[in-house]
């Protein structure tokens, strides 16, 4: 890969190739990061170029991409291979939402769109291409569920096999949608911490391709694109602010690589500050930023599933990338995180899982707190579809048992909730169905 | 609209202004189709500038749209309003899925992965905007489901309220995605065409804005798009085939519409034949083209909630689609629906919801008896996420109880399962893990 330089240690920079069999660091154990060739790059990657691509997944970014010339061709024909579109989600300028939180410039980057319905896509992406051009035919990870489906969606598009190891917590919705995939699933009875250690061993032994972000220092890489894509769709500009949930530490790790890749090949003049949000349940990155200590083991004692991680295995690139941002930490509770799909939905038709409503509750917080100036540029980045997880999403909106309410019951109950059961002859003319609260 | 020339009775050929108020025939009540100035809009929407269009919406072919110039504008600042991205999903050439069935150029068409997870966010997207250009504050329809998403979230987006009323069988997924969106819900209970009537006489009494397909022409000029997409992705060509499942008539109206639209304009030299798939336990479409009957009233028994409509009430459009279109009718059992969504996931990546996965149902059994040529171009069109029915993708992965299972009772049932249960410290050696059947 003429573009990528080499991987390097962060924690002790060792300096390795970056091959099929480079994952963390041969000296120290350290988690790796990819280094490029920005001189090299940026002549092959301009506004001018990107702005005439016709290509709108991550791979308009390809030569920001640790993927070697060719690997996306089938060999056989030298086509194109099958895979799904990862990327170019929308981003929407939410003038309602932002007015509830007293911001005038807010923007929504929805990657619940995804083909999976999330922003893991843009990682399973480049870790299924890199298996493929490596000779593997089985790829595996641990997930709290995204991760998972993702990969699992990826292989099955291209013809990898998928053994995916999951805590027995992950939502029925995320483990049915990778089944539906092909994919063999190991539930595991444990937390997330162990589940990680079991997928490492069973990878490890059997040698396939390895996609824990934990490990795999390429997925990262896949996530950065989301960078990409807010600066191109604010016009090759970079917020002020951009608030996310954080879990594992891999996707604030990756957002943060996106906009220094960016901003070293000349197409961003400035970068964001990072706003960290985790569930109070479950905050050791923001806990150890909050106290400058290392990063400790917490329960996981929050519903946003996909951020329950008590031990973040990429905790290292994560307060990084909070403390060279500048970045802000805000933890939120399981209420604030309901509030905040709440309004999502209601002021900007965003329909997001707990996990991929937290940044968003997140800024609720900060701006609340005026810690955000009221006309900065500020992109709140929704991580997962919530569809994913309609248990939540029930809670969310208090809806009532099916059949256990009527047009009278409901406005006993002071109709608190916008779910009214009625028969099908009921006479229209009923006042109650009127009443002021509706619609 | 200087590109609509007028809205004419598909029955009476009556014709009327394409306004505010003109939904249905006020002469012989039948339904409208908008017809358009092709000769106008032949120099304004050419092969080049659409490749050159940076719009990736449905609102790339604004020119074929009945759509106000500014409608779309902010009557305060001029800008754009703030709208969720309808449109342009993925089209998969699916090597994997064409071999399963013998076809050697299959396509899917993944709509699932639009705003709300489905393609009526194309016809909800033209509805919203007419209904903010005609004053209206709130929007209203009947719908098994999509359509209301559709319509509540492209209305969130918008500022406007929305009423939604489902009959009560519609899936928990499907409702709580639309009190999410902040819709008022009224769930009848009874079937859709009882669901449906009611809906028409409180829009009636209220003066909300009707979404109702069965009523309203100008949603299937939003779902024609579809189509448009389907050519512009090919390359500017007509594919040999499209296969999709039918309920209410209105979609396999407007892809039949789209073709027509481009095909008058000159971007594409041939039309497509279509293949009508409904479910075996409600296909009133399909078996009055059998039986060159009218449509007569069906039960509504099958899983695939979007398209069980006994009585539909786009049925002439959807006759008038097939035959001109020299089309084929295909009927799938809920057994084949499974088994179409299984193959859908596990070679191409794409997660149908049952209604979605219909059109596969149909293509397979087509193909198997011969009646689709092994090279002629054909795309399956997959019209929602399976993420919105979770229970009916249990049903298709077979999902054992969770816990019920552990490594012992998956061998002891022979690995019928793909789901595996196992303990955090479970040794890793074990054979069992590594039964021929895994991964």
């Amino acid at each position: 890969m003429r573009n990528v330089k080499a991987a390097v240690c962060v924690k002790c920079g060792a300096e390795f190739d970056a091959g099929h069999d480079t994952y963390t660091c041969a000296k120290c154990g350290g988690v790796l990061e990819i280094v490029y060739d920005y001189e090299y790059i940026k002549s092959r990657l301009t506004k001018e170029i990107l702005t005439s691509s016709k290509d709108f997944s991550i791979w308009r970014y390809i030569e920001l991409l640790p993927i070697e010339e060719g690997a996306r061709l089938s060999p056989l024909r030298g086509e194109l291979r099958c895979m799904l579109r990862a990327g170019w989600s929308p981003l929407y300028k939410t003038e309602a939402l932002g007015e509830a939180m007293g911001l005038k410039n807010l923007h929504v980057k929805d990657d619940g769109l995804n083909p999976t319905s999330s922003l893991k896509d843009r990682a399973s992406a480049i870790a299924a291409v890199r298996a493929l051009h490596a000779g593997k035919d089985t790829v595996a990870c641990s997930s709290t569920g995204n991760a998972a489906s993702s990969l699992a969606g990826a292989a099955a598009a291209m013809g990898l096999k998928s053994v995916i190891f999951v805590p027995e917590r992950a939502p029925i919705g995320k483990v049915t949608q990778l089944l539906m995939f092909g994919a063999t699933v190991i539930s595991v009875k444990g937390n997330y911490e162990q589940t990680f250690r079991l997928s490492a061993a069973a990878i490890e032994k059997y040698g396939w391709y390895n996609r824990n972000a934990a490990v795999n220092p390429y997925l990262s890489e896949g996530k950065k694109t989301v960078s990409f894509e807010i600066a191109e769709q604010l016009g090759f500009n970079s917020p002020d602010y951009v608030a996310l949930s954080v879990g594992d530490g891999c996707t604030i790790a990756g957002v943060w690589k996106g906009f220094k890749d960016l901003y070293a090949v000349g197409l961003i003049d400035k970068l964001p500050r990072l706003i960290s949000v985790q569930a109070e349940g479950c905050c050791p990155v923001n806990r150890a930023i909050e106290n400058n200590s290392p990063i400790e083991w917490m329960d996981e004692n929050t519903l946003a599933d996909s951020i329950a991680v008590g031990a973040p295995r990429n905790g290292d690139k994560a307060l990084a990338a909070i403390d060279e941002s500048n970045g802000i930490t805000v933890n939120v509770s399981d209420e604030e995180i309901l509030a905040a799909m709440r309004l999502l939905g209601k002021t900007s038709g965003v329909f997001a899982e707990p996990a991929g409503a937290a940044g968003t509750a997140g800024l609720i917080k900060a701006a609340k707190q005026k810690r955000i100036p009221e006309d900065a540029l500020v992109v709140s980045l929704v991580t997962g579809n919530g569809l994913k997880d309609i248990a939540s999403a029930q809670l969310a909106t208090k809806l009532p048992a099916p059949k256990a309410a009527g047009i009278g019951a409901a406005n006993a109950a002071g109709f608190s909730s916008r779910l009214i059961h009625i028969e099908p002859d009921m006479d229209l003319l009923n006042p109650l169905l009127l009443h002021p609260q509706y619609p």
